[in-house]
Parts: C-alpha cells; structure tokens; sequence
C-alpha cells in the first residue's frame, strides 16, 4: 500500500482527461457559420476502465463513490478472490477494519469514465491504478478536481462580466459595441423582454465587424427572457448586433478566462517598451485557456510549435505547470505514433524538443519518464522519412511547416536537419538522466556532419534553406541557421561566420511572423547583439501598438496599410490579431533582457545576466520555479534579491564600480552568488 | 473514379460501426441491480474523420447530406486545392455538371461519426474513402443502413409482441407469467391507469423466478400509462411481477429478434432427435443477434471461442455473413495487438482459426485481406508467450481457458500447442493464398514437433495434457488430443491410437460442456464414430430436454438433479439456460449426418457425405453459399438435389443397389457428381 491522499479527487486513465478536453476545446472552432474540426486525428478516451486500490482500514469507514459512467465496486478481503459486489452502488457504504483490495469497473463511451472515492482512510487520488483492459495497470491520471458534485466532463473556464466601453447606432435594430480591447467572452443581453432571433457579427477591429458578408464570426441566436447568452466564447473586441424585433435593456459580456495570475512584473525606463510588455502579457493570459492555444479567434487549436513557445513565456509570466502538462499531454497523443503532430512533420520535433525546456524550467523528471516511451516511439517514426541520401524529408503527403514562409511538402529542408539533430541530442541528453543506453548522440552527430557536408558554406557562412533533386538550390533563408546558432549545434566560428553572413546580412530574406522572430531574436541574444534585439522590440511589437493593436497579432507587414493588414490565408480578416506567439517579448525580456534562466534543472542553480547596456533602467520581478528574483537597476545602482538559493548574479567585467569580494572572473563575466533572502546592492560604472 | 454505388447508404470509418455496436450490446449486462461491464478493452470509434470522393457529374445535380456528428463540406473542381465551403451543410445543394473532389469532415465524439451523401449521381457507400487523421485513407465501412432518417447509431433489433401462456397468483401483487419457452423480450405493462414502480424477477426456471432473493435478474421499473415497457430485452421464460399499487389490465412481451431465416430444414425417422435439432435451432436464433454472442440471460457478450463455433451453426442455418462479419470485426478490435482476444490466451488462437472457416465457407478473401495485418499481429504477439523451452505459455496475468474444466493461468497446456500449430498453419495457407512470403508453415512444424517430443505417449496413444516445472504432470486430459485429431495435426496412425487411447477410453476425463463436445464429437465423425455420436446427441441433448430445456444450456451434468443443475460460478443460477454453445447439434448434424461441406472456398465445389448409417431416414435442405442441398431418404431410396454445381456425393462402397455410371470408386467411397438443377435417386441396400 503506497501514498494515501489527503483529499479525494477525480481519477481517470492517465491522459484521458486532457483528450477529451482538448477534443471539445479544438472543437469549437467555426468560421463564419461553418464548423471546423482539426485536420489531424483526435484520441477519444478508452471508455472500459477498472480502477484498483489495496488499503487497509484501522476501523469501519463509511464510502461514498460517485463515477461518471454506469459502474460497480468489488470489494475483496485482500488476498482472496472472488466478485464480492457493493449491491447499492449509488449510496454510502460501510467497509469494515481489515485489509482489503478494491475494484471499480467505470464504463462511459459519451464522455470520460472517471471516479472520485471518498472515505475516512482511504480518497481517490494517484495511489489508485487503473487498467484499460490490456496488460500494464499505471497510476491513474488526476489534475486537481476535488469536488464531488462536479465531474472532470462538467469542467469550463469561469467567467466574468464585462462592460462594453462604447457604443454605435448603426440602424434601427443594429448597434456596433467596442469592448475596448480584444476579449474573449460570452455575449449576453440582459433585461430581455420577449423572444427574437439575433445575429452578431464579431471583429477583432472596426472594419471586421462592420463587413457583414466577410468578417471571420458570426452566429444567430434565439433569444429569450430565460435563455439570453450566446453559445460559445469567442475572440473578438467588436461586435455588431441586429436585434431585429428583441426587447431588451443592454447587453454585457462574459468574459471566459483561465484563473491563473502573472508571476512578473516589468518596468523599464522606456514607456513604450513596458506597454509592449503588457500588451504581450494579455495577449498570453487570453491564449493560456484550458490549454496554450494558438490564437483567440480562428483556430483556437493546440498547435505543437506555438504550444513550445507558450511554455516559455509562462516560465517568465504565469509559471502555470498545470496548463503545460495538460497542452503537452493532449498534444503528444497515444501511440503507437502513426503520424506527426499537428500533421506537420516540424512540429512533433519542437514537442520532443519542449520536453527539454519543461525538464529544465520545472524539474520534474517524473512527467517526462512517463512521456518517454511516446517520444522514443516518435523518435522511430521520424526513421520512415529519412530519404536515401540519409536526410529527412517529407514524403508526398506529408505537409512540412516551419514558417509560412517555407511552408510545402518539400524538398530536403535543412532547417528540418538541424530541428531533427537538436531532437536527437535531447532523446540523448534524457537516456542520460534515465540510465537507458541508446545511441542518440551519435546519430544527432551524425545528422549535423551531414547537414554540414550538404548544405554549409564556409564562405558565405551559412547552411542553405534546401536541397532539389540532389542539387543545393542557391537559396538562403534564415531558419537553418537561427535553429544551429540557438541549439549550439555549431562552432563558435561558425557562429560567428552565420551572424555576419545572415543574421545580421540585409540581403537575406526577412523573417516576417513573430513566430519565427522568437527563435532569431533568442539567437541574435545568444551571440550578444541584444542591442539590436531591443531595437527590434521597440520597433516591430511597437509598430503594432501604433496599429492600434490591443493584443500582438499572428504577422504584422508594417508596409502593409489600412485593412489590407487583416488579410491572411486568402480571406480579408483571416488573420488572428491575437496570437499567443505575438506574445515573444516576454521571454526575450526574461531570458535575455533580465537575464534568468535555470543553469540546472528545475532552478537548483539558476542565471541572472541582465543586459543593463540596453534595459536604460528598470524594476522587475520574475518567477522562479517556486520562487522569484527581484531586480532593479536605477541611478547607477543595481539591487538583485531572490527567494531562493542558487542564484549567479552575471555582470560584464567592468560594469561594476565596487566589486563584492565574493564576485569571481570567468570568461570576462564578473559572476556573484546571490543567496536566498539578501539584499544585494552593485555600484556600476556611470555609462550603464 | 471507381465503382459507383446505385443506393446511398450510411458510411464510416472502416469497423467502427462493429465496435460501436457491440460497446452498446454488451455494456447491458447487469446480475441483479449490478452492471457488468467486458472484463477486456473496448474499443471506441475514431472521432474525427474526413469522407473523400472524386466524381464527375453529367449534369447538375441536389446533393442531400446527412451526418450524425458535426460536419463540414468542401467541394473543389477536381485537381485544384482551397477550401470551397458549402455554406448551408443540412439543406440540399446544387453541384454543376464537371469534375469534383469532394471533402465531408464529420466529427463526433459521443457516437459513431457517419454519413450519409445522396444525388441523382453521387451515393455514398464502398466507393468513398475517409481518413482517421493518420496516413491512409480505406475504402470506408457500411452494413446496409439505406434509410436517411435513421442513423446507425439508432440502430435496434425489430420487436414483436408475445403472450405468456399461463399466469399464477402468487400474493396480492405479485404475478408469475409463464413465456412457454426461453425468450428474449421486454416487458410491457398493458392498459396503464396510475403510475407506480413495479418489481421483476426474471428466471429461466420457474424455481430462479420464484427466488427472489438469488435469481440472476430483477429490476425495478418506474410504470406510468405514458411510459410501461422495461428498459432492456432480457433473456427469461418466467417472470414474477410485484405490481403495488399498479392499476393495469395486462401484460405482453416485445420479442427483441435479429430478422433472420432459417435457410435449414431437418427431419429424421426419429422424433427425439428432430426435437434436438429445433430446440438447438431456437436455442441458435436466439443468440443471433447484432451480433453472434454467448448466452441470453448473463453475459450477453461476444466471446471469441463461442463466436467460433456459432460461425459453423449459421453455415447449417441462417447463413447470415453480415452477423458473421460483424461478430469477427468487433471481437478482432483494433491494433495495435496489446492482449489477448475476451484477455483469454486461446481465443485469439480461435479468432484466427475461425477466419479459415469464414473463408472456406463464404469465399470472401477480400474480407480476410482486410483483417490480415490484425492476424499477423496477433500472431506475432504470440511470440511474446514463448518460454524458455519453447512452448507456448500464460505469464503470471494471464488467462488461458480451454474449457471450465483446464482454465486457470497455469503451466504448459498441450492443448495451447495444437491450437497455435493450426493458428500457424492457416496463417500459412492465407499468405500462399494471398502470395506472402513467409515461415508459418514451418513454424506450425516446429511447434508439432516440439508437442509430440514432450507430451505425446506412442504407447498409451495420448498427448498428456500439461507439463509443470519441466515434468509431465501424468494427467490426461481430452483437449489437446481431439484437436490434434480435428485440426488433422498427427498421421493416421495417430489418430487410430488416440481414438482407442483417449476419445473411446472411458478412463479419461469425461467432456462435460457443450463447447468442447462441439469438437470431441466433431474429432469422432473425422474418425468414422458417427454412431457413438448420435447416440451421444440423442442421451446428452435428449437429456436437457427431458429436464424440460426450451432451450440448450451452457453445462450440462445428468447426474445433477433439482435445483442443483441451475447453479454454476458459485451461484444458485449462475448457469445459463440459453447458450449458444448449446446449440452445435445443428452443425454436427449438417456437417458430419448429412455430411455437407465446401471442399474448395465459397463452395466452388462441396461434399455431401451423408451418415445413411446412422440418420435412420430423413428430409432436409441445408443450405450452401447462396445455393441449397435437398436430401430425402426413406424406404431405401435417396434422392438429391442441389440448386448450385460442384457437388460430389460420396456414399460407402457397397451401400448402393444401382450404381450410375457416373460414380467413381476411390478410397473406399463411391463418388457421383452432383449437377445443379438435376434430381438424383439412388437405390440403397436393405440393412441401411
């Protein structure tokens, strides 16, 4: 008998809950009045379960279980068999002082078949196991819903009232309401009267909501004094209403959010960068829902890419483990692997790859083992598309994103190379951490000696974007070459010679989405051009806060004028102006800007190498794995407090007037330990 | 752009029809007020799909589209890309004259996801394909559903109402009623005046029903005049009501029936055995339902080694291929291959052995195609219960069957050897048959070779039944030896000593279950005892109905008596009444009395071998792939017909009076070739 659990909670199979929750959350996607599911296979939950637990009781307890399903209970005298059944399922039962074994057989195929068990001694939790009916019985999945009366399938986001902040006669029965800013919400008329058809066209801007026959959402609805809240959430921040014949008083929103609470606080000496910071912090806590998804008003899908960049914005915002794991559970899947994720073969690299970043931020080796076997199955899924010159590639069907840029079911991509050598060194680094032998390492190496053998030219110092038909096809792009400076899978020469002959080289094509932007800002930093990144901040997010943005948008052309920016994908607002990868500026003020990140895992050593030469001053406080650091940087004097231990304080040699006697040299860095609860200060050079 | 379909039917992703199904059939087992779910793994549809169909219209046509689920509909001119939505999915659209490619999304996560497409020139069925999400896109599933209004998933056996035969008071409120015979029906309160709970105890004896206490099934149901008929068909002849206070006129029973025929007719000289064959026939239709399952009152469940043996009874009977199907599909699930088929070790072995079966008998190879990559798996997953000498073994977890008299989880079984040797063996066959390369043949070899070194005896004539730690354990058991027999896995010298040495010996343990008297009595007529085994139908069956059976039963002992003989699993009415398993008197008597088989697949030819010796006269018909084989004999004549070339009847040398010129004698048969359309009479000697 292992750990008992202080409070009974709902269990079900492991991974079943976040199935099933992210099959309803994809599924709510509609364009216009048509209903879009995701492109790629959905899992459904296994619908047959018998839950287990073997527990012994100091004196008779008094069981109440409840189960989302039909069900019965057996409970056996441990040790001897036999189909003893609880005849009244439904009520309270006595169990007697003993030892005993209990099983619970829970079936439901319209929903999760899950169980909550609650007694003196013994509460449904992670010391139940739980069988699908094939060999093997793991612990049982759980997520932290403890009461009774709601079951795991009843689950949704709360809501908030919200006002709209102006209003627009546009007819007799057509009004356009401004929320102010972009929001994700129910509608709701209030003091209705009698009983009338509506129709809502939603924007995300002015021009949207107002184009009738073209803007992405609409709905009609049947109103009535008892039922006067539309039907689903959606993203938008304008909307325009023809209540046709309905009477009623005012409208309101229902603002659905995820109760989760930023973990920072940013301010910088520059008014325009702390409203980008904000900007991108809302942008992020309107896509952090059930789950990190892409964008607030099309897709709201889980897409593997975007979903690696949400984790690491929530390292330096909201820190919310329980998200992640849910959107990382949901996204992986169940094997055996017979596709790639998202149906993209770039994106179930960047999941084994956010494996890494999540080990690294949060520690917990045990969620990873528990994922291991997948990624080692999608590991050997990636062996079917290795064409005969030995290099990944898609095959006819396959579809391979990287950026909409490159976007097609191509040729022999190197930047697909270098994701792949970068996924194999991580399987490595984690058969490591486990004790498994393998040979991962090598064939990373291996990966990487080729791409350099094909693709990499010394003088111009880059890896070309592709190969066609066995011939390099002249093209340079900037993918490959961001991925390999960023992962350190090249030299510091080669770093050198990539920056200068195309990260900072004009006459390669330009990254244009945000997406891409997060990965060459973090690898401008990685080579210390963090002036160049701030610059680019102010710039880019700034341009779309001159846009009138609200929330940070999926591509942003500055060349691009009036309603023209709205269209993508062929349709004239088929661009999402909220777009959770709009959100980078959050961690590349927090990884590069600030400086923090886990020099060990899960923050048992941690960095703090802020950029003062391009921050102009600040106050923030980041998180930390359960904790925070705290600095602020003003007249010349830098203040550094942290609530853990571990820390390393990072200051290039030279900046500080009055070096502590703890701070030591190293490779022209003057490093100082920052302990937990101290109040360290730093006098540094009056240029800063 | 292949085969057109000439009637729209309801489509969906290949087999989920069959798991959807038969999750619903056999999730309405309950034993008293407890529900009890298939101890093994159910399978849930996928819930996501993409319907695909290129087609070219001649003229403009209205498409109807109906799904259940929620839907989409993209219709592009053939050979360009984009997402042409059809705006209004549920109202009928017009398509133009030219060339489509067609894309119906239809997800549903709380059914089986289906469609439904109909047009002058369009009609969904076997020509769509669809896509799970995963690569591939198969030939889509279908069963026959062409009604556009009922969706397969509201898909119910007809009922037919019946009256009881007698009735008895038993106190104020409560009633007996007396069906006649077993039955499978509701209950429906007549004449409904109040509303009121009432109370049911079902028996398949009178003595169940009347005990309150301990019968198998009772439920409460809640009567109102709107609202009078039971939740579920159960499986009783006697039914008690305990109305209360219920203000009612009558009752009836709704007869819950697969509407199948009986393509059979059979009629002896002796009336006992005519009784047999049509109560083993009732006893048959009643377990033909959706699906082929075990028994009507307790499980209700599909069992792979039940299933194996009703598959030969429909060849003598309904013939009904779309149960057959069905039954095969739900019971084989999906891959990949975890565990083992109902999570017993032989009864995939079964599986696989009853594909040769349906295929010999219905010639469907395309059908076998379809499920070949399941039985290879499952024949590969066998290897992982290979033990260290070789021989196939349950680990610890597992179950190994056999028949209630071996099961247990236990040591080296001989009768698992011979099974896998002949699973091997028609894995063999199917990949000559399909031209697969590969090693079966020779591994059936090996395990035979292996068998006969460690457990046959030349000098006693047997196969010891197991080994335990290495040693024979000295019992002798029938199993492994009648199917060694049966399955033809040993020499006529053999089977010559394991007739006299186990299956004549009357030292061994005796067969007590109907299921593997199926195939001991089959192992006889291969070896020519077809007297021992009439007269063993005539005593064992003879024997229920002289008990005053309805119905066949699950066990039967002649030596229990009284209410002893309706107890089996450790409760009073434990046994089942009514089993499938019950009724192998119809094969025994159409495959080895009458003596008609397929000697080539799907009938191409067949053999009608008739036990004249035996039959003591007779009348029948019995049917053949979609053909039929008439046979009178009486008053020392024979007469025959047969609706289909191929077949050759094969009587004893010596036993006919007037051979035709046509009979060829070989082996010891004369052999006469039977033409379709052609009426035989042959003039047999006196004695038979």
């Amino acid at each position: 008998m292992d750990k008992q659990n202080k409070k009974a909670e709902w269990i079900w199979y492991p991974d079943d809950f976040e199935f099933m929750l992210a099959n309803k959350v994809m599924t709510r996607r509609y364009q216009r009045e048509v209903f879009i599911p995701p492109y790629w296979r959905l899992e459904q939950p296994n619908c047959n379960l018998k839950f287990y637990r073997d527990f012994e009781l100091t004196k008779e307890n008094v069981f109440t279980v409840k189960a989302d399903g039909r069900f019965n209970i057996i409970i056996n005298k441990k040790g001897e068999a036999g189909d003893n059944f609880i005849p009244v399922a439904a009520k309270p039962f006595a169990v007697a002082k003993g030892q005993w074994s209990m099983c619970i057989s829970v079936y439901n195929d319209t929903g999760l078949p899950c169980l909550f068990v609650d007694s003196e001694e013994v509460k449904s939790g992670p010391g139940f196991t739980v069988s699908d009916g094939n060999y093997g019985q793991p612990a049982c999945g759980c997520d932290g819903f403890f009461d009774a009366d709601i079951s795991p399938n009843q689950y949704t986001l709360p809501v908030e009232e919200i006002g709209y902040v102006s209003k627009e006669r546009l007819s007799d029965t057509k009004r356009l309401y401004d929320f102010g800013r972009e929001t994700f919400a129910f509608l709701k008329i209030l003091g209705v009267k009698n009983s009338r058809e509506i129709t809502i066209f939603y924007g995300e801007s002015r021009t949207e909501a107002l184009d009738f026959e073209n803007c992405e959402l609409f709905e009609k609805v049947q109103i009535t004094p008892d039922n006067a809240v539309t039907g689903y959430a959606r993203g938008f921040r304008f909307a325009v209403i023809d209540f046709g014949g309905l009477l009623f008083d005012d409208i309101c929103g229902l603002f659905e959010f995820a109760p989760i609470e930023s973990k920072a606080f940013f301010q910088s000496g520059d008014s325009k960068l702390n409203d980008i910071y904000r900007t991108a912090e809302y942008t992020f806590l309107l896509n952090s829902r059930e789950f990190y998804i892409d964008g607030i008003k099309r897709d709201r899908w889980l897409w593997s890419g975007d979903a690696t960049q949400s984790y690491l914005m929530s390292f330096y915002t909201s820190y919310d483990i329980r998200i992640m794991r849910r959107t990382i559970t949901a996204l992986g899947g169940k094997q055996p692997v017979k596709t790639f994720l998202n149906g993209l073969v770039d994106y179930t690299l960047f999941w084994i790859l956010s494996m890494w970043d999540y080990y690294m931020y949060t520690g917990d080796s045990e969620f990873v083992r528990s994922k291991f076997p997948l990624m080692q199955a999608m590991t050997e899924f990636y062996k079917t598309r290795i064409n005969e010159n030995g290099l990944l590639q898609g095959i006819e069907k396959d579809y391979t994103f990287i950026d909409h840029a490159v976007k097609g079911s191509a040729d022999e991509i190197s930047a697909l190379q270098i994701l792949y050598a970068k996924a194999l060194l991580v399987m490595g680094d984690f058969c490591e951490l486990f004790g498994i032998e393998n040979d991962y390492h090598a064939r990373s190496q291996a990966v990487m000696k080729k791409t350099r053998a094909l693709y990499w030219d010394a003088d111009k110092g880059c890896f070309y974007h592709s190969r066609v038909k066995g011939q390099l096809d002249g093209r340079i792009t900037k993918h490959a070459n961001i991925f390999a400076v960023l992962y350190g899978l090249v030299t510091s020469a080669e770093k050198e010679k990539i920056l200068r002959g195309v990260l900072l080289n004009d006459e390669v094509e330009k990254i244009t989405s945000p997406y891409i932007k997060f990965y060459e800002y973090a690898a401008l930093c990685e080579t210390g051009c963090h002036e160049i990144v701030m610059n680019e901040i102010k710039a880019y997010w700034g341009g779309m806060l001159n846009e009138g943005a609200t929330a940070f948008w999926e591509e942003y052309n500055p060349l691009e004028k009036g309603a023209e920016k709205y269209a993508m994908y062929g349709r004239p607002y088929g661009k999402s102006l909220c777009h959770a990868w709009g959100a980078s500026p959050l961690y590349l003020i927090g990884r590069y800007m600030l400086g923090l990140y886990p020099a060990t895992a899960g923050y048992g050593s941690f960095v703090l190498q802020p950029a003062l030469q391009v921050l102009g001053g600040t106050k923030s406080r980041m998180p930390t794995l359960n904790g925070f650091v705290e600095l602020e940087f003003k007249g010349g004097v830098l203040k550094v407090y942290a609530s853990k231990d571990g820390g390393e304080l990072r200051l290039q040699s030279g900046w500080c007037a009055n070096p502590p006697a703890e701070g030591r040299l190293i490779d022209g860095c003057c490093r100082y330990e920052i302990q937990a609860g101290k109040r360290y200060e730093f006098l540094l050079r009056d240029e800063l």
